[in-house]
């Protein structure tokens, strides 16, 4: 994608130091994304630029201003780490410079500005990225593989438990900004599981056709946003599923089920287990003239090989897309899934009905909008950095 | 409860020698329940009649119309095998004729005839219990101790997968009566699951106070009630609660977490397993400053003891109840609370909204006929065998 096909190094600017910056920040200083050189770095804070100056090189470039990052010359590509609200208004930016971007997650905090980000993306010829970073785990991988392949047989119902995202109050109180609609616009679903609403869609390449959720919102925490979700889901095959998180339960549990045609697959303590039937259900139940018989199943654990490089494999991988055109693993314009059927489970709980995948983008933007205008949090954020 | 302090034996009658009469028949005559002896058996089918004298000893009496058996001086209790329809209608027939009453699973179909048979028993001074056989599994106990103990502290999820209950089409077709509005009056909740829903509620001491639930209605069978539903529930508490279960899916899993504010339980696989919280889940939240702490938690497997005497557990319990006022592990009145659960999660299907326990009794009544009318199984059963 490089225009320049003797170029081996992509010049990468970093907006953004929050925590989440500083840390691909440090796997770039220790060289471990291959033909990557951070040139420039952006953040409007003092105290950003003071930890710049102690902790990066001398010939890293500081910019307040996170477009002047995006126009100079300097850098070929973006990293972009600010707050949620932003990454949009700043993808698209880097779009019209002709830079290519890796935006953390979430893509954005409502579809209406993640669709207009997509579409300046399709309008350019960037490399665009998400940092789905729980894409390169081999073990969602490999279920995704198993499920592709048909091993599976089609999916009748998924059912994914993931309570093992403990905050407590001082988490919350630990930022203004933090679990309130001004600041983030979301809680539990855009902040912590994001990742498992992406891989909930991408391991079985199936979005739900309409959902129900019930979100609460500070439930047993001082705060604005949901932080407990239980969602069910259909999809347009018949299947079913149900999606159920909360950060205020100890120790909580991480468990995703799978059942098809063809068995069961539960992912727990970083193992895969693959019930597998010897013939599939419709063809048992096809033949079966008996009273109380159920399929032949033979249980066992799938080995799982590889690495999980984690964020820096979807730097790497952001990076070789650039030079070598490999395929991407989370490209950016699927960041818009997770946050859909995010969108979606707020706007159920708010409208206490079903929503329907893709729902009225506007009406979404104007409900979140409400509860921005009565939010603790109003910073300019939302509209930039 | 015997008017006779010396007699120590209590003369039984089973009404009904479809599969679970015989089968509590099986146990009665290798006298393994203390205290009881087989007296009479009622069924109107000429194929039990016969099936009456080849297998039972001469001196039990057989009767065609269970009315008969209900007045006879040969019994004192009553074990009512029938379909589901008619249970409420002979218990309280048995409750006029002051005789002792044993019912199978479910209590009935429609909670206003279960109702009914509670306001007759309490007026009457007998033993009146349910074959909740579940409740006899050491496992289950062991859940219900630690909880009522406070071993968990306050509740606040629940979770049953139970997707174990697997039926084929020739099963369905086994019987014309199978898995009719007519004949059944419900599927999978009340068939199947309604051991899970008791246990759901019994174990933890709380019913939801509303549900939402989706059923689907023949799902790859070809009949005419539920075979899948997920429903989710809100306690009184807060708590939340998630039940799931399927006739159509194979292997299936059932697998029952309870997360409370001292930590979470799990049973499956015939093992429960505690995850234990050092110091309670608000108190490490209250005092916690700093970022992504969680509370210290220690997992280990509750030790189960004693056996699982099953259907037999039951009727000898019952039986002891009789002759020595040992109390009963399922009284008849709680067999109402499993059926309103079911009736609750047909009703919020139905009705596409939020059903209130307790809800309208009537009103679901009215709503079950209709499905009646267009049953494709019209039998007398519904009033009486």
């Amino acid at each position: 994608m490089m225009e320049d096909d003797n170029v081996n190094e992509v010049r990468v600017g970093v907006i953004g130091l929050g925590n989440m910056g500083k840390g691909h920040i440090g796997y770039m200083l220790e060289n471990k994304v291959k033909g990557l050189e951070l040139t420039a770095v952006a953040d409007k804070s003092q105290a950003a630029r003071e930890w710049a100056e102690q902790n990066l090189p001398a010939e890293t470039t500081f910019f307040t201003d996170p477009y002047e990052l995006i126009a100079s010359p300097l850098i070929d590509a973006v990293l972009i780490c600010t707050p949620h609200y932003s990454h949009p208004e700043l993808a698209i930016a880097c779009f019209e410079k002709n830079k290519h971007v890796l935006i953390e997650k979430p893509a954005g905090v409502y579809t209406k500005q993640i669709r207009e980000m997509n579409e300046a993306a399709a309008k350019s010829d960037v490399v665009f990225a998400i940092m789905y970073n729980q894409r390169t785990n081999p073990l969602y991988q490999k279920l995704k593989e198993l499920i592709d392949s048909g091993e599976l047989g089609e999916i009748r119902r998924t059912n994914w438990i993931i309570t093992n995202w403990f905050r407590s109050q001082s988490y919350y109180d630990s930022g203004t900004w933090r679990a309130t609609w001004g600041g983030e616009g979301s809680g539990v679903l855009l902040n912590q599981v994001i990742h498992q609403l992406d891989l909930w869609q991408w391991t079985i390449g199936m979005m739900p056709k309409r959902l129900r959720a019930f979100c609460y919102f500070g439930k047993h925490r001082q705060i604005e946003v949901e932080n407990e979700v239980t969602a069910y889901a259909e999809y347009e095959n018949g299947a079913t599923g149900i999606f159920v998180t909360t950060t205020a339960e100890a120790p909580g549990t991480n468990r995703f089920e799978i059942a098809g045609t063809k068995g069961k697959i539960v992912i727990e303590d970083g193992k895969l287990t693959f019930s597998r039937l010897r013939v599939s259900e419709p063809e048992f139940n096809e033949s079966f003239k008996g009273g109380f018989g159920s399929p032949e199943c033979w249980t066992f654990e799938v080995p799982i090989k590889g690495e999980y490089p984690d964020h820096r494999g979807i730097t790497q991988n952001w990076i070789n897309a650039i030079l070598h055109n490999e395929p991407l693993l989370a490209p950016g314009a699927e960041g818009i899934k997770g946050v859909m059927l995010a969108n979606a489970m707020l706007l159920s709980t708010w409208e206490d009905n079903w929503i329907e995948l893709d729902f009225d983008e506007e009406h979404y933007w104007n409900q979140l909008k409400k509860r921005i205008e009565t939010s603790n949090y109003k910073e300019e954020v939302i509209h930039g950095v």
